[in-house]
C-alpha cells in the first residue's frame, strides 16, 4: 500500500481536535469513525479532556500506543503545523487537514510552513480547507455533516474529486437521493500537497473506481496534470467539469478558492487532446459516469432509437444528430425479420415507432433485432410507460439484455411516481436511464468519446 | 361562452362508445367524468348497451333528451362521420374526436370527411387522434390512462399544449410528480379543425392561464400561427419547443404525425420575432413556466448572485454570463452596510459569498440590500442547506421577499432528501427553485426574453 492507500484504507485512525460538543466538526468526524469500521483502531486527540464517546483521549499524537496510519486534524490554522510536526515525528504516511484558515484567506506563509513541515517528514496531505474523504468500502468519512442534512452514497464504481468542498457535500447528497454509487470521494481544498493530478493518478490503479470525475476551478500544475491525465484517460473514463468558464466566473473563483483559473479555451483543448470527457455541468457528469460506468465501448457512433411514442423519437433524434452521433440503418434482413412479427401500424425506419399500443413482446423482438445486427453501434430505447398495453415486465427484458453486454443500451422513461419505479429496477440492474432524450443523447456522446478517446484519435 | 370554451367548461357531456370493459378508451374516459365534476351531467353512447356504471345509455346523441355541450368521441375511425352527423343534428357545439386511424396513417380521405361534417354544422373538433384535455378545474378528462399510470396535476396557472398524445401524457404525468400545477392541458392530435394558433388564442384570454407553453412538431398554418402569437406574446409569456429541428428529426416527424416540420431556423426566427420564448428540450418549457408564472417581470438583465458555496457561486456566474444576463454592481452604500454586519471573512462582491458559517439572518440582509438596490434586477439565491449553520427557517425568509413581488428571485439548491423537502416548501409559496445553476440562469433568462417581448425590442 503507498502512502496514498493509507488515506482510503488506514488500519489505525488518530482525530486531532475532537470536542466533546457534538456539533464541533472534530467531534462529527471522530464519531464517523466509531460508528463506521473502525471502533477498535480509532484514537482521540484532546489535550484538554480525558475521555470521549468512551474513548480514552491523548494528549498528542505522540502518546498513542501503536503505529498511526492516518491522521485527521480539525483545530485552528494557528495550532496545525505544531501537530503536523508531531505527525512526522510519528511517522504517521498520511494526514487530512480539514481545518480552513490558509491560503484561501491570504495566510500564504502559514500554508507554506505546512508544506516545509509534510516535506520535511515525507507526509502525503490532503487539505488544508477540505472536506476529505468519503469511502464506502472502507468507511473512512470525514465529512463533517449530520447524516440527515448529508446522506451517503453506497458502494460502486464512481470516483469523485472536488477541489471546493461545499460542491462536493452537494454532489454527494445528491447522488445519494439519485441512488448513484461510488468508490470514493474526496474534497481536497487547497491542495498543499496531494492535487488533483495526484488523486486521478491513484483512482487510476484503483480497481474498485471504472470512471474518474473531476470538479475543479483551476489546476495546481498544468504540465503535471496533462502528463497524468494522457496516460489515465485512454484506459480508463476521465470525466471533467471546470469551474470558472467565462471571465466574470473567473474572477468568482479567485474569491473562492484563490487559485487561477485560467482560460477556458485552454482547458477545453487541453481535455480533448488529453482524452479526458469534458461535461457542461454537474448532471452531466454523473449522467456520463452511469453510463460509462456500466456499459460496454461501442464500435461507432450508429444509434438505433426503438420508441412507443412517436414525439419523444423525433426528440430522441433530433439530439442524437445535434450531439455528432449517427441513426444507424438496420439491414433489410433484420427489418423484414419484424415486418413479418409486428403489425402493419409499426413503423420500421430509424426511430422504430411500435407505437402506442407496443407490448413487451415488440420490445423484445424489437432490441434483440437491433442488437445482432451489424449496422447498430448503440441502442436507445424509449419506455413511455403511460400506455396502457406496456407493463412493467419489460424493465425484465430491458434488464437481461443489458446484462449480455454485446452493446450500449440507454433507457429513456419520462413520468411520474410509476415510471420512476420502474426505471429505478433498471438502473439496479446496471441500465442507465433518463428522463429526457438530451441527456441519454449527450451520455451515449460521452461514451463515443471515450471511444475515441481509446483508440487515440 | 364562445363554442372553444364549451371544450373546457361544457354544462353537459355525452361520450359516444362507452364499452363496458373497464379498460377501453371510451369506459376510462366515461369513468373520468363520473367520477368528477359531472355525475348528473355526463351521458355515453352505446347502441348495443342498456346500462352502463349505473347509467343510462343512449343508442345515438340525437336520444339524449337535453342539450349537449361537449361530445367525446371513441369509436372505430370508420364510425366517426356518421356519430359527428349526428352530433351536427344535435347542434353539439364542441366535439373532441379522440380515435386515431386517420390523417396520420395515410386515411386522408376519411379525415376530409370528417372536416366537410365539422365545416357543414359549423362544429369545433379537437382532434381526431388525439388524448384531449385535462381541465383541472372544470374536471373535463378525457385522457383515458389509468391514474396510476397518469397522475394528474393540481389546480393552477401553466397552460400546455401538444400536437403529440404520448408526449402530453408523460408530461402531464411528470408534471404532476414535480408538484407542478396547472390550467389547461390539451392534447390536439391531427388539428383537424381546432389547431395550436386556435388555442394559444384561446388561453391568452384565459385568465386562469398565466403562460402557454406549446410542444409541436408543424404547425397547421404558418402566416395564421404567426400573426396570432405575435398579438399574444407581449402580453402573456408564450414558451415553445419545436420537435424535429435536426433533417433527420425532421424525416422521424413525418413517420410520426405526418405534418410537414419545416426549417428549424425558420421556427427560430419566428419564434424571435413574434417574441414566443423558445425553449430547447421540455425541461426548460416548465423551468421557464415556473417563473414566468410566480416572478413579476425584470426591469433589466443585471443579475445579484448570493451564495453559501463558493464553487456553486462560481458555477452560476458562468451561466448568467453564457445565458447573455450580467453581474449586478451593488451600490458602495449597500455594501457598505453588510460590511458593517457580516464578520470579515463574507465575500461581498457579486457573487456575494455567505460562506459556510451563514445563518438564515446573513442571508435575509444580503437578499434585503439586492432588493432594495437599483443596480440589481434580479435575483439568484444559493442555499446549501448541507451547512451546519443554515436552518430551514431560510425557506420562510425567502417566501415574505419572494410574495412582495419586487423583484424575480429563484433559489437554487442541490443535494438530498432534506434539501427536497425544503425547496418544495418554497416553491408552494411562488418560489421557483432549481437544482442547478445553469438552469435557474436558463429560466432568468427566459424572463428577461418576456420582458424584452413586452417591450417590443
Amino acid at each position: 500500500m503507498g502512502k496514498l492507500g493509507c488515506f482510503f484504507n488506514p488500519k489505525s485512525v488518530a482525530v486531532i481536535g475532537v470536542s466533546r460538543n457534538p456539533k464541533k466538526v472534530g467531534h462529527v468526524i471522530f464519531r464517523n469513525f466509531v460508528e463506521g469500521k473502525f471502533r477498535e483502531n480509532i484514537y482521540p486527540v484532546n489535550p484538554n479532556v480525558n475521555e470521549i464517546l468512551g474513548y480514552k483521549c491523548y494528549p498528542s499524537v505522540l502518546k498513542i500506543p501503536r503505529r498511526i496510519d492516518l491522521v485527521v486534524i480539525s483545530i485552528p490554522a494557528m495550532m496545525v503545523p505544531k501537530a503536523l510536526e508531531e505527525c512526522g515525528k510519528k511517522k504517521v504516511p498520511a494526514v487530512i487537514i480539514i481545518s480552513g484558515g490558509f491560503k484561501e484567506i491570504g495566510n500564504v506563509e502559514l500554508e507554506n510552513e505546512v508544506i516545509r513541515i509534510l516535506k520535511k517528514y515525507r507526509i502525503r496531505v490532503i487539505g488544508p480547507n477540505c472536506v476529505g474523504i468519503f469511502d464506502p468500502y472502507s468507511e473512512v468519512d470525514t465529512f463533517f455533516l449530520p447524516r440527515y442534512k448529508l446522506e451517503r452514497p453506497g458502494e460502486g464504481s464512481i470516483a469523485f474529486i472536488s477541489q471546493s468542498g461545499a460542491l462536493g457535500s452537494v454532489v454527494l447528497d445528491w447522488m445519494s437521493m439519485k441512488g448513484y454509487k461510488i468508490s470514493k470521494f474526496i474534497s481536497y481544498g487547497n491542495a498543499a500537497d496531494v492535487d488533483e493530478a495526484d488523486l486521478i493518478k491513484y483512482l487510476a490503479n484503483d480497481k474498485r473506481t471504472k470512471v474518474i470525475c473531476a470538479y475543479f476551478e483551476g489546476v495546481n500544475d498544468g504540465r503535471k496534470f496533462y502528463d497524468i491525465v494522457s496516460k489515465v484517460a485512454n484506459r480508463k473514463p476521465v470525466i471533467a467539469l471546470k469551474g470558472g468558464k467565462t471571465e466574470e466566473g473567473n474572477r468568482a473563483v479567485s474569491s473562492h478558492t484563490g487559485s487561477l483559473a485560467g482560460q477556458s479555451e485552454i482547458y477545453s483543448a487541453a481535455f480533448e487532446q488529453s482524452g479526458v470527457i469534458e461535461a457542461e455541468n454537474l448532471e452531466d457528469i454523473f449522467d456520463f459516469a452511469r453510463v460509462l460506468s456500466t456499459q460496454p465501448v461501442p464500435k461507432g457512433n450508429r444509434v438505433q432509437i426503438i420508441t412507443d411514442g412517436g414525439g419523444f423519437g423525433v426528440l430522441a433524434t433530433d439530439w442524437i444528430i445535434s450531439n455528432g452521433l449517427r441513426l444507424a440503418k438496420m439491414k433489410k434482413e433484420s427489418m423484414r425479420g419484424m415486418k413479418k412479427i409486428f403489425p402493419e401500424h409499426v413503423v420500421l425506419k430509424n426511430p422504430i415507432d411500435l407505437t402506442g399500443d407496443a407490448d413487451v413482446e415488440r420490445y423484445r423482438v424489437a432490441i434483440d433485432a437491433a442488437l445482432k445486427d451489424d449496422n447498430v453501434d448503440m441502442v436507445a430505447i424509449i419506455t413511455l410507460f403511460q400506455i396502457p398495453t406496456l407493463t412493467a415486465e419489460i424493465t425484465d427484458v430491458v434488464s437481461s439484455f443489458a446484462e449480455r453486454r454485446k452493446k450500449p443500451i440507454v433507457v429513456i422513461a419520462a413520468g411520474g411516481r410509476f415510471t420512476e419505479v420502474l426505471k429505478k429496477s433498471m438502473e439496479d440492474f446496471g441500465v442507465p436511464t433518463f428522463s429526457y432524450p438530451e441527456k441519454a443523447a449527450k451520455a451515449l456522446r460521452a461514451l463515443y468519446d471515450y471511444r475515441l478517446a481509446r483508440s487515440g484519435s
